[in-house]
């Protein structure tokens, strides 16, 4: 089944720690899980179809129109809403790159064509991306940080790639997933651009800033009226639980708690790094929460005999290193004793495998 | 907003008593809330993808192989998922009936077609339903008991209907989300069928047997393996949330409490028809947890100002009695106190009326 090829997947095998999914390692904030809890006592009711609660916590976070956002199960469901309602003819993707995106695309009939980020440029997109952008494209999707290098597109560039998709008329999905545990993530966070492009939708998720991935709750702003009306109509109208909604403007509130993750996370990226690099594996420039590296292929079973989940990125397209023998794997970063485990493990395993 | 026009909108307007939603008037059960909290807390973690636990609890219960199952958040997004796995080129639905057929099938770019069902004949399917199956349909859609008049299909009809569908290849979609408070819910539980019509999708809810609405659970059972690969293709992997799938394994234990839950609505459906009647209204034969009815128009305004939401069937496609200045509406089976209440509230506005 092709449902499998996830991160985050602790139901097949029995596991200690899970580095496969990307989540906020300071765990789900206590005031988001009473909120869901209260969610579910309140749950005999349908769920508000208009989410207004939400609705008006986001925009107050996001300081954009209330009628500018559109909420999903998890921002999973609006990229599949987003691919369903554009059919966009010709849509470039990168690679490597989230899945789903081309999951999305394939199941609105539509295909994917993709612009190669390349081992030796350290998976950065380059500037020949912007002449790639002059083909007649519909669509692009872009992921800062990407997903699963954790490579940023610098705000300079990124703007630069705005304008032209303006000027071509492509429509912009900027998948800001990731950019809570950003340092840089206010030059980065470009929904306070969606006013002056239309032609951008910006995908942010509660998933792994507030340690909720199981609750569901996505969103993406955008002022393209149009498309948004278009994604509502082709969904269900009840498509946000109660409890995600309730939990969702509780972890709106939570800012010294994603402060505190950011912190945390951006020292022990770096420190897990550091070891990952002693160790002799290549380790490339993530700003994210997740390491993406290299190292000799095999390793996800042989970390996975000791409870240790790696996201195993043999299935991302354009990531196979059939020659050279090895693999690449993205680890979410986590606690200190968590990540201290991690290499520990990785030193036996990688010992054993000389 | 299209979003508005539907039962259990608790939220545009201050309320005492909801009967606009059809859900059970008992409320959530307790280890249902208690697994969907424990869900809560589990929710850093991505849901399984492929709800084993869940599955393996549907087909306990259901008798079916768990391959024949798949799950949705709520019963509505397997709605709009099998219109746009299908995308049937004609389709029969009924009018009245569930808003929600037609809206799936035009958001996959379908058109339906409609078999009216007549006031004259108390809103039931009549013989010549049958002979319309044989015009060259892809899919026709039928709701046992039917929303919003509560009839019920007899089961030698309906197994007339799902021969014929058989011979003719038509896939049917056979809702039995109100199937739990019938009385007669055996012989009209289709499931057991499956296995004999591939043609034969039945979908069912948790939402209204276990008041768990704003949790979201819904499921479908079919042996149309190419069918469910399909519509699981089309939507993203972890539609079903965490809360949500442990509510469903804890509500599939809870046999006393449906069986209470339909011995009260059972009477009390009888006792409101009853006086809805002496009312002077013309209350048509449901056998569901809801009651359809006939009366004058703006009903609901007047009831709104006193706190209690019916349900305005004005939006149905087929109920307009534009002629007469009447209205339809739809009203849930509740608790005896709030049935006497919606009781003594209608007679205060109807005498205000007259």
């Amino acid at each position: 089944m092709q449902k499998n090829q996830h991160g985050g997947d602790i139901y097949t095998n029995k596991y200690r720690i899970d580095f496969s999914a990307n989540i906020n390692p300071l765990g789900m904030p206590e005031s988001v899980r009473t909120a869901a809890c209260q969610g579910v006592a309140l749950s005999a009711n349908y769920p508000d179809v208009q989410y207004r609660e939400l609705r008006r916590a986001i925009a107050g976070k996001e300081k954009v129109s209330e009628e500018d956002i559109i909420c999903g199960n998890g921002a999973a469901e609006l990229i599949f809403l987003l691919a369903s309602a554009v059919k966009p003819v010709r849509t470039l993707l990168t690679a490597p790159g989230f899945a789903e995106y081309e999951q999305a695309l394939t199941a609105a009939g539509c295909q994917a064509e993709f612009y190669e980020l390349r081992e030796e440029t350290g998976f950065a997109l380059q500037e020949d991306y912007l002449k790639r952008l002059k083909e007649g494209w519909d669509m692009v999707f872009l992921c800062n940080p990407n997903n699963p290098t954790g490579v940023t597109i610098p705000p300079g560039f990124l703007r630069e790639i705005l304008n032209i998709c303006k000027e071509e008329n492509i429509k912009v999905v900027l998948d800001l997933c990731f950019l809570d545990f950003l340092e840089e993530r206010e030059e980065a966070d470009f929904v306070r651009d969606t006013s002056d492009y239309p032609n951008l939708f910006v995908l942010k998720a509660f998933t792994k800033t507030y340690a909720m991935a199981g609750l569901r709750l996505g969103y993406g702003i955008c002022t393209d009226k149009f498309l948004l009306e278009k994604m509502e109509s082709i969904t269900q109208p009840w498509n946000i639980s109660i409890p995600a909604q309730m939990a969702g403007v509780a972890a709106l509130k939570e800012k010294e708690y994603v402060e505190r993750a950011r912190k945390l996370v951006t020292g022990q990226r770096i420190w897990l790094s550091g070891q990952l690099k002693e160790l002799g594996l290549t380790v490339y420039d993530s700003r994210a929460n997740f390491l993406f590296w290299k190292g000799p292929a095999g390793l996800t079973e042989k970390c996975r005999e000791q409870g240790i989940l790696l996201r195993d990125c043999g299935n991302y397209r354009g990531l196979k290193d059939v020659q050279e023998q090895k693999g690449y794997y993205r680890v979410a970063v986590r606690t200190p004793e968590e990540n201290k485990e991690l290499v520990n493990v990785l030193k036996g395993v990688l010992k054993w495998q000389k």
